[in-house]
């Protein structure tokens, strides 16, 4: 092989058919499709893809799942690190990307391909993570990106591929939909201002239920083991729950934020498994964890996600995040308690063995028979010390006059 | 004035009743009772303490309004920068307990009071937030604390009351309850578990409104200006926005955190105004803040958030951190859509003339005269730089085998 | 045994023989002494501090030798982290006080004590260091501080001794000296002042070499395995580096810092060995770390330093760090050249096949084939892209006039 | 003015020599040569460099000093922060490159110039300060960059200047050498090895000073104001201090860190004065700064060198970090003494009125009035309280084991 073959991250839309063509046609290259499934397609898709694939020529086609690694290798330290960007997304689509691209690099050093290239345009994310992820993991390849380079119109494109006899659907979707395992975004005419929400249409789940029910998720070490009590691989766990949640429409937000290349961007997602799994999972720690294993699981977490979200997943700092994080999950085990209602949910409590809230110990504003007030008052003399020698000191400085001055 | 005379932290309760007459009687002081208003209080409220605290028989009752002060000090930073205590709680009765020592401490100072008393048990966060203010502003007045010290049942204080012919109401509320500018707490019963939540009776705002509306709130330099285009100073614009909110009952949640004495706690909260504010002032940030502006302003503000949270708003880093958060605020300008439902609300979008997603610049997602594909290989080849090296030196390491193995 | 029974930190001095008569007189206790050496023992002192221990009549001597386990539970762990506490100092004297305090637990849980007991005085960081580890590990037992109880002079203890018919060496040094595996503390006179610094004769070591020599030290996964060639343990090799070097009277300085009663301290310290360990361990991390995994470890390292200065060891967020550190330390393999001179040392270089300094891909100031100029200007173009939205954004704001107005 | 017209950020050395006739002949455009001195060059090379400018032909030569402007907007925040790169590097070039970049760009704004170019090569740091720079400020100008471009030997620069009858010294340094008020760097030969030092030759200031001498540094609100007693300004003091220290040949050594292109790279350098300044500097902070101030300091204060250090100087953080770093000098007022020697300095000790080791309020070691034994054992018994529940409730997990398993 290697010569002359080109390995192309295929989607089946309009811009990677229109890469298939041109790839093959103009640059007279031996074109690899592979698609990498991350969650977001049924078996019947895949299938209809790969035929979709073939009809355009391709050499080969490949379909990668990679949807265990994807839990394994990400989505299990987004949950354990309750990552939401910006205090909001999941990083539903940004994390995928990464892994897609990982995966069509690994293919393309398999295959030996000189070429490997992806559909992306010149003006988001998605292209950089996957140059990214290419550069460093085959800087051997040299990478096309044809819609990049060549910036032609929607119809320049449909001309195209109508001239090479290709037919498939020439629609264009008013919001352009991204899903995979661990959510769905939504982008397009409102996201593109900063003031319209996404109307309800928008939104590829819509509300069907409208009682109100509860279940109960089980935790084992940071994962995701049981849903009321029924036990379950962590991948069908999250599958599970985002079939139960998303009937009553739970999940949807605006995501707005800094892209990897500088401008704001704002997209919309609906992610009702992630969300109830990272505020699930984090009440649950805020239980069973000390105030400086949150403190720093946070600092950590809150850099890990950006680093993912900006495609930056390879660099060793990442893994060596992984193993803090792993290690603060040891205890993170128990149940937790959820309300699910229309468009929300709420936790209404956890149970866990590993919990500090533990009456043994005294609950908080009751006395108990662990410390006597006598050693709280040392407790806060000691305490104050240095703001008390600091003002002491500084007494006459800015720092004389009243805090609250004129307060009575 | 001075010798024999005591500073009594005052709230018309049970506990405090019982320290003015144990204070006077048993202790032989003459008792100054002070209450400080951080917003909780009507004026009809306010009278019937003092009234209360006359017919105890204090020496003097002086009631302290510092909701201005508590805005200017405390709450405009809270605000500036987002904090929600475990990224939940807006600090509603921590923060005010803080203003509230430091109002006592200034009144003792100024009269020259030779002891300082609270009503705190030892069971919670509230002695220590007394204590550290006195140890600091009073270090020359004794601190007394009955009730930690004597830790009587409530029984015991009654019958003393009694037994000093004290009439008032005897009742026990099922929750303790809090309220203030910031918000209200709501402790008790259910709060003692870690699985059950609070009923909706508890709750001191019901359920009235069903319908949806829509407010837009203005801020200025990071602080609220106007509602729905009336302009009115922050302090009536957080009360009125209570009271339109609270009819949703919007802002409740319970707060799991670790309590400044090592025991983890839980307490309710309804915080409409606090939490709607806070979220929209986050939303307007993301437009028009920097992403290094606000990955920092995130660090300095838990900080804040904690600090404030444990009583240490007298460290000098407090202020310095009060300058940063000041001087991020400088385009937080502009208008945010909020939408009001049953339980809950949701931001729509944003208005600002400093919003950095400005079409001038580029969509996202969409191509632009901003900068080439071109520029961005190039910025992502760089971008790669260090990661590629790392991956190149250290083949043959672990690092050799597929980051996703088996992946096909 | 157990009941009447008390464990007691024992080191051989004035304040702790004086603990053995009192436990054992006044208070009727049959005392179990436990001497735990970090490293600052020979097998002689340790045989005398026996006899002496046996002589004041305790029932039960024991030495613990935990110098492997300090190594490989703290040691290691703050060479990982290049840990120098205010940028400064190797936390010779802190470390190795929470690793007695640990051992001296263990032993009164072995041995099922009642008691529990240390010599330190009211008035620093080692109560601290005690109290913390015994009320964590040994909540049973009760902790009993007879120095700092009865404040007694030191006549008076001298005197309560002698009564008791003791006989040992009453002179007080001019210096409080604490020696261990990773450095020697020296404080009193000159260092209870702010501005005056030890004299050349408060050191343990003093200058006895004038030349300047070279070694080379060898790194293996963080970890020191060899000088000059020479394979080692680590701990040997900071003994045997320690040898070298404090010849040269390398290593010395005063740290200040704040102590964990809120007062600020200055103590003396020599530490040859950890200074030039911790600064070589540094260079080679230059060479062989990504930007932001020396970011992080920076950041978690100094949290670390800082818990364990201040006694919190044993807190679990320093097992997640230490796993954090660990996992950072894959490719810290290589030699550092070292030049030894009076009072100073320097680092010539590093040698490392995991140095990212490598020649194949670019010498920086020297162009190459990795990328090209147009590659840097797409970089910088695209890194520019925000600040100057930013700028362009808020024309007209504070931002108008010139960054340097008036340069010209 | 205008169209055509071009401004070159000139040194007067072989690149930028070539610059002007490339930009005149090749480019056709009028010159305007601006020499940005930040305290590198006397009056003599001052004026022999505008010379030299007129002799190549520019239109207009202008010679801007920002030695004030500098100072005051970077090289006091870099005091206040302890500014060292990797806990080495005073960032003796890198800053300033950014302060000349903004003097070309503003006065290409003020005389309306169509182009700006600046003669960095392709492969190093600077590149990326100029081009980030200019992109912000001068969004307008078209940025030439003709040695990036046009990858030229030395050979062929100096027989193109030949060829137009140019006449300067052709004779190339062995090392490059850049010299500015914050210090010199010195790279080449040796700093392009990980191992080798640069011979003591290579330094431009030599030992000629070998007896002991000490000074006081005098600091006002965070600011060197005098030395030895006598008052000066900043920039004075700084020169002086440099001429004092350089004749010991103190602050010689090499930063071994990241360039922003992602390579790793090694740079000599002498920086006597600014290593001197912030180590005094720094532990004047220690003595009266609290210990959340010091820890935040530092965490804003590394991130501004890094930012400052890559060129990002313009991103508005920038102005929130240094108003943080401003609020906290307050009190960084006083003496520090100062040892000078052979190639090291020694920190003696400080004076200072806000001193917070004060004797009034307890020496470290020493018992006093401040606080009791009981207060500190409560004080630990409730530090103690989280940690300790933990390990009680998690009893008989991987924590059951002794923390020193067979320590006797």
């Amino acid at each position: 092989m290697a010569k002359n073959t080109v390995v192309l991250a295929f989607s089946g839309g309009l811009d990677t058919s229109y890469c298939v063509k041109y790839l093959k046609h103009d640059l007279n290259l031996e074109v690899h499709s592979v698609l990498v499934n991350t969650g977001g397609f049924t078996k019947k898709e895949l299938q209809a893809i790969e035929e979709h694939a073939m009809n355009l020529g391709v050499a080969h086609h490949e379909t990668v799942d990679v949807v265990d690694e994807f839990y394994n290798k990400a989505v299990k330290y987004l949950i354990f690190g309750n990552v939401l960007k910006n205090n909001t997304y999941p990083l539903s689509v940004s994390a995928e990307r990464v892994f897609q691209a990982i995966a069509i690099a690994e293919y393309a050093k398999k295959t030996g391909a000189q070429y490997i290239a992806h559909g992306s345009t010149g003006a988001g994310n998605d292209q950089v993570r996957f140059d990214l992820v290419f550069n460093i993991l085959t800087p051997e390849c040299q990478v096309i990106t044809p819609i990049r380079d060549q910036q032609l119109s929607r119809q320049a494109e449909i001309d195209y591929l109508k001239a090479h006899d290709v037919e498939m659907n020439w629609e264009k979707a008013r919001y352009s939909i991204n899903k995979g395992l661990w959510g769905t975004s939504v982008g397009g005419a409102e996201t593109l201002t900063s003031h319209q929400p996404l109307p309800e249409s928008a939104y590829p789940s819509q509300l069907v239920k409208k009682d109100i029910s509860t279940i109960t998720l089980g935790f084992e070490k940071g994962e995701i083991t049981s849903i009321d009590g029924q036990e379950m691989e962590p991948v069908e766990a999250i599958v599970i729950l985002h079939e139960l949640a998303s009937q009553y429409a739970i999940g949807r937000d605006i995501h707005v934020g800094d892209t990897i290349i500088g401008i704001k961007g704002r997209v919309g997602f609906e992610a009702a498994a992630p969300l109830i799994l990272i505020k699930a999972h984090h009440l649950l720690e805020k239980h069973v964890l000390t105030k400086w294993q949150q403190h720093w699981k946070q600092q950590l977490a809150d850099w890990y996600g950006m680093m993912m979200h900006e495609g930056q997943y390879l660099d060793p700092v990442m893994r060596n995040i992984e193993k803090f994080l792993e290690d603060t999950q040891g205890n993170v085990s128990g149940k937790v308690h959820v309300t699910l209602a229309p468009y929300q949910f709420h936790l209404t409590g956890v149970e866990s063995e590993h919990d500090l809230m533990n009456s043994k110990f005294g609950h908080y504003g009751e006395m108990n028979s662990g410390w006597t007030g006598e050693d709280v008052k040392g407790f806060t003399k000691i305490l104050a010390n240095q703001t008390k020698i600091w003002h002491a000191v500084n007494e006459g400085s800015r720092n004389e006059e009243p805090v609250l001055k004129g307060s009575t």
